[in-house]
């Protein structure tokens, strides 16, 4: 493996060495010293294109447990408000030879596009609605930690599954390692041919009670004109999780942030059914694994002046663009 | 001590200790190499929800002095702009294991919150009007430095007390090492029954000549309406502190930044009377006494998706809201 | 050498130095750990009062690869917001006892007043259209490499010369090193009296085929006026670079972010010809080599406190003024 783009392109046996190694650095993370020199002197770019605070803390600090050096770029306050183009940016980031470039970016491609512009390894944070991979890896090791075995469970993700990176990228891993997949929301919010990723497709909830985890998705609102719903509170109504609707054995998953009051009442985040704060505890290891993954073993490759290569982003203007 | 959140929490001898503590760090800040491994491979979650230089990168200069991994959240860029709660950020930082949190907040109360949502100790770095800890333990030592000691000393503190969290924090600091204090400035700026903190109140500058110290306050230009004040000009005429005003022997003190001008005239801000640099490289030494306080001798203490704990924000809506 | 203003401050051994130098710390980018313990336990301040991708990550990268800690100061989001003068900033900033301050400033002389202000080293990272010694450095590092010697070299500085700090310092460091500069661009774009420097000055490209290296620079659309330019169409038809128009032992170099399509066409970015990505990479080297050359052999100097130093802000407004 030397990138992290899609979980379309791991095989089962490549997500469970994952989880394997992300489980070794648990172990780490119950020391006092919470630190290995695995990527001592190299270097990670974090390149965030989006506002975020989970993932971007999530993996800059999996990075620093591994000993590296991040270099931290936002939108907000670099070039990028002078216009230039992904391109560009990585281009010159690349001249730093970073082991690793970790990409969140509001257009679908991004990170994929970023691979042809760099010889350093890419990590896909998070590509408009399209993939979120670490997410994913992060929820199967919370969930496989608390039932053991993924092998059988049924999964329901619940919501907007239209503009969800993160169902995208869970429906595929949790089916993966043997789950059954059901995805459930109005009309409106599932996209059209989802049932080829290997999912189900259920308009309301009924059913959802023999499920093993309810993976509740956050509303994306800032995503949403008015077009796709009729109110939230309609939408509360018919797909809000409470401590109630959940079953007593059933489990409950949700990338955050939580819109309160929304996808889930306030009853049900600290609920001992809920596994979130174990989601976001299991984001460090699971990324330390990747990264560990992905870099471990792979020495010095190049002078950096050299790693730039020719790309036909003629073909893409919509990444051209300034981000 | 497990958190620092109000001085009110704090002995005497918790100060003195902490000090004496600040005294050695300011010994190895002379050194060549001003690192110590005391936090070595531990996490120090900085979560600044407001604008800050001085106090943000004092801290977090302070945790790299003491060799721990920081991770910085600023609410601009977060997932602040998501409208998370800051009962859910905590969440999710806590899952990371920090040693501590380092918060600021435009909330009253907002660090004392933070307690209860975290296993992890909590240091207040100003909350509202509230309090500023670390800014009167820093400008004691700053003071017990110049005069040897602040028993019996005379501190006046001057202008907006109303809306000073470090007049707040700082009169019950210099009270408890056996100052006298006086709180000064217009009716307006001055809070009914601030006496109970131990203080005297005046309106006028009469006086002031006789103090040891004083104390000038920034004017919160930006929290205030136009009903606190008749003028700028008229507030600098009572209650501005030039090189003439100033007494010989008098010395001068300010948390920065100053309004030059309103405050404190241009002329006396680098006198060989103010304590104002002083103040701001003791702010390093403190922190890291701070830190070393609450958390040495302190273990791993648990499994990070452990760490959460339930809570009744339902009693305190005004700090659920979105940050 | 204390401080890096200005390239005039320089002489010719000064600059082969730093280039030596930097050389050898391009040989520890090629090993697997990119680290080198020189600054280990000292502070560096990069405080960037402009929007900056490249020179801050690539001066702050040059800073943790010497293994300092780097205290980052960012306009938006600091004290810079309540109207703290560039003054207090750097006051209370050398109250840390930084070894260096690197300085970006929209305003001209901003580096070189902030001498005055504190005992650390001051390395100008770019003072409004005024110098930026640093970039000038790295492109003759870049093309040192690719010609063996610039002793005798054609170059040409192409476009915006009249906003342009990068050409101000590299017209004046060529030189030094034997090079011949012309300047070209339209009347408006040329500042006048620009001969001082030591360069030829045309308003056509007319000459330039006998050109070594053809320097082109990023037109500052943000910051002109319509005065400047009767259209982006028509400068570019005179002034842009492109495969063509570049001869087949031509160099080309730009200080980046460069704008696609107006000063350069995007087939030439790339093309073998370009140094644009090893200019990028040799930043890292050459910001390591300066802040060796300022900070190497100097030891700790003096307790924080006392660091600030009296100065005549009065003299000048301009700077005094909030960031």
């Amino acid at each position: 493996m030397r990138h992290l783009i899609s979980v379309a392109d791991l095989e089962r046996t490549d997500i469970e060495r994952i989880l394997d190694r992300a489980e070794s650095f648990a172990e780490v993370g119950r020391r006092d010293i919470k630190k290995v020199p695995t990527l001592r002197g190299r270097t990670i770019v974090s390149l965030f294109l989006e506002a975020s605070t989970r993932t971007s803390s999530s993996f800059e600090l999996a990075a620093k447990r591994l000993s590296a050096d991040v270099v931290s770029i936002r939108s907000s306050g670099s070039s990028a408000d002078k216009g230039e183009s992904l391109q560009d940016m990585v281009a010159t980031l690349s001249a730093y030879d970073p082991a690793a470039f970790i990409v969140r970016s509001p257009e679908v491609g991004a990170a994929s596009l970023v691979t042809r512009w760099t010889e350093a390894s890419v990590i896909n944070a998070g590509d408009g609605k399209h993939e979120h991979p670490s997410q994913a890896l992060l929820d199967l090791f919370a969930l496989r930690r608390r039932m053991g075995s993924i092998e059988g469970a049924s999964v329901w993700f619940v919501g907007d599954v239209l503009h969800s990176r993160v169902a995208r990228s869970g429906i595929q891993a949790f089916t993966k390692l043997g789950a059954k997949v059901t995805v459930c929301g109005p009309p409106t919010l599932i996209p059209r041919g989802i049932e080829a990723l290997g999912c189900s497709v259920s308009h309301t909830l009924e059913g959802s009670e023999k499920a093993d985890v309810i993976y509740a998705l956050r509303l994306q609102r800032e995503r949403m004109g008015e077009a796709f719903l009729p109110s939230l509170r309609e939408y509360a109504a018919r797909y809000q999780i409470d401590s109630r609707s959940l079953g007593p054995r059933q489990l409950l998953m949700h990338p955050g942030p939580v819109n309160r009051g929304v996808e889930l009442a306030s009853d049900v985040i600290d609920d001992p059914r809920s596994l979130i704060a174990e989601q976001v505890a299991s984001g460090v290891y699971v990324r330390m694994a990747i990264l560990y993954e992905l870099l471990s073993g792979s020495g010095p490759r190049r002078e950096s002046g050299e790693a730039t290569t020719t790309t036909d982003i003629a073909r893409h203007p919509e990444i051209g663009q300034p981000a």
